[in-house]
């Protein structure tokens, strides 16, 4: 069905992973390979009876060319007349505010699963408009949300926030003691994900946010077993740089899961293959040079090089090293 | 609940029923009455996952002052860019544009729904951003949507379109054979209408079209026993002149079911209450002022007076002249 053999399959979260992705089309169509990409699906809500899919709709965006990258996420050119509507009905989440142009996707995706179709044939609908280049795969079509434990306002115990409410309400200052998944039952990976993996030529970790990214698709039932039997090599590139995330809070996150937030930590964490973990190699910036012995090692092959994204250009190379790394 | 004694409750449609109301509305608050409205709820639709309840909201935006009165439906400075994504995705009703602030309401209304909320309680809470001084009630609170039944266009037998898709799309163009119900059961009264039709002081029948709005509400299981049952009297303004309706399709739908499209035979549809029907009384146009001792024979109350809503003092004294004609 899909992950043709010579396939390059890419586990990303949102928009860390969508524009890893960028690099990874320009490598795949220069070396005619195909690129699946399984994105993570624990970021996504209801909102106002609409489903709210923020990085399969990143990662639409970006490789569609209709991301707005100055501000880093949603569409270009965005307005927000329905949203101006919901906060004068008094509904949804004031403070998210969804624009136009993204609500469009937003109903043409609930009509679809009220339709009764999964978010992977949703999804391969959506896709289809923009042309991605790149096959487009929901970790799971299962809702499987995650929440985050945080202590209550009154001080008085913990409560659980929708991820979206910490993120985008909360801009994550609430400080979190886990992270959960909610939802009527464990989710299955979605179809075509693990045949990808399975029959990849190679599979890579974008360098997105280890644990509610990343994280959140090695915790589908079955994802890290494919991982670990398949005959492709596994290549993961450091979301840190020097001990900082280029984006996002993956050292809040990791910090809260007791992970260092630095580059080998995060890869150890994974772990390497030869230890019941799934990587083999790893990229790694020039700034955390140091840290390259521990991983070999630990049996996990690393690369120094510059991993910031500085260019398509540059995001391709990286892309190539890290597939080179594997072969 | 509502339904205080000395109101005035007003069964409508949309468009037409929405600028009767404004007139009621406005002789009501002359009188120091109050007005509950029960409107139809058969037009409504679901479209990409959105309920889609057009004559609550024809009245809603007349009453609050957000149609857009030249076009006669709709929001006033309305856009279509969640639409125009719609299309470009492919889904959705191509042939139904829906504007983004109208969206709004629907995405408002639909989470509230998706929340557990029935449509009357959802109803209410969109309706008091817009401070109506009309109590808004759905005739049903229950998913009970008129199809059309019409030939096939390959001429081979018939079939059931929705209204929407009837009139909308097809312009109501394919000549049908029969206006019918669909919905999982036979719709209940919403909480409300039973009471405020027994408790009202006088109930009138916009100029709605009889057929798909005023038929559907009575329709409803118990509408009709409480119009019979109430003590007040029951008065309706004919929706035709001349034997030609001022908007829409009455005098197609009138003659699908058999009845002749003229202001008497629409009275006489109704049925006098002294002859198991519900009418009073009627106000038809000097234009059909031959037809009014036919009404008084069949125990119906007539009153000729112009019924063209001229203007809002004109649309108020046409609703004084309908309270009048009942006491």
């Amino acid at each position: 069905m899909r992950g043709a053999p010579g396939g390059i399959v890419v586990l990303a979260g949102g928009v860390g992973g969508a524009r890893f992705l960028l690099g990874v089309r320009e490598h795949a169509r220069a070396s005619g390979r195909e690129v699946t990409a399984v994105v993570n699906v624990g970021d996504d809500a209801w909102i106002s009876g609409l489903r709210l899919c923020p990085d399969l709709d990143s990662v639409m965006y970006t490789l569609g060319g209709a991301a707005d990258e100055e501000r880093g996420w949603g569409r270009r050119e965005e307005s927000y007349r329905v949203s101006a509507e919901l906060l004068a009905y008094g509904v949804g989440w004031p403070w998210f505010t969804l624009g136009d142009l993204d609500l469009g996707t937003l109903v043409a995706r609930t009509g679809l699963l009220r339709e009764g179709l999964p978010l992977s044939e949703a999804t391969r609908r959506l896709a289809a408009r923009w042309q991605l280049g790149v096959e487009l795969l929901p970790a799971s079509d299962d809702e499987a949300e995650t929440h985050v434990v945080v202590p209550r306002e009154d001080g008085r115990g913990s409560e659980e926030l929708h991820f979206q409410e910490w993120w985008v309400r909360h801009r994550a200052s609430r400080e979190p003691s886990a992270f959960v998944t909610r939802g009527a039952r464990p989710p299955a990976p979605a179809p075509g994900v693990l045949a990808a993996i399975a029959s990849a030529e190679v599979v890579l970790i974008a360098p997105s946010n280890p644990v509610v990214s990343i994280g959140t698709i090695l915790a589908i039932p079955g994802v890290v077993e494919a991982l670990r039997g398949t005959e492709a090599p596994v290549v993961g590139v450091s979301p840190l740089i020097g001990g900082a995330a280029l984006r996002g809070m993956a050292e809040l996150c990791l910090r809260t899961i007791g992970v260092r937030p630095d580059a080998a930590s995060v890869a150890l964490h994974y772990g390497a293959r030869s230890e019941a973990g799934i990587l083999d190699g790893w990229l790694l910036d020039p700034a955390d040079g140091e840290l390259s012995p521990a991983l070999s090692q630990a049996g996990i092959t690393p690369l120094v090089r510059p991993i910031l994204f500085t260019s398509l250009a540059e995001t391709a190379a990286i892309a190539a090293d890290a597939v080179a790394l594997g072969a």
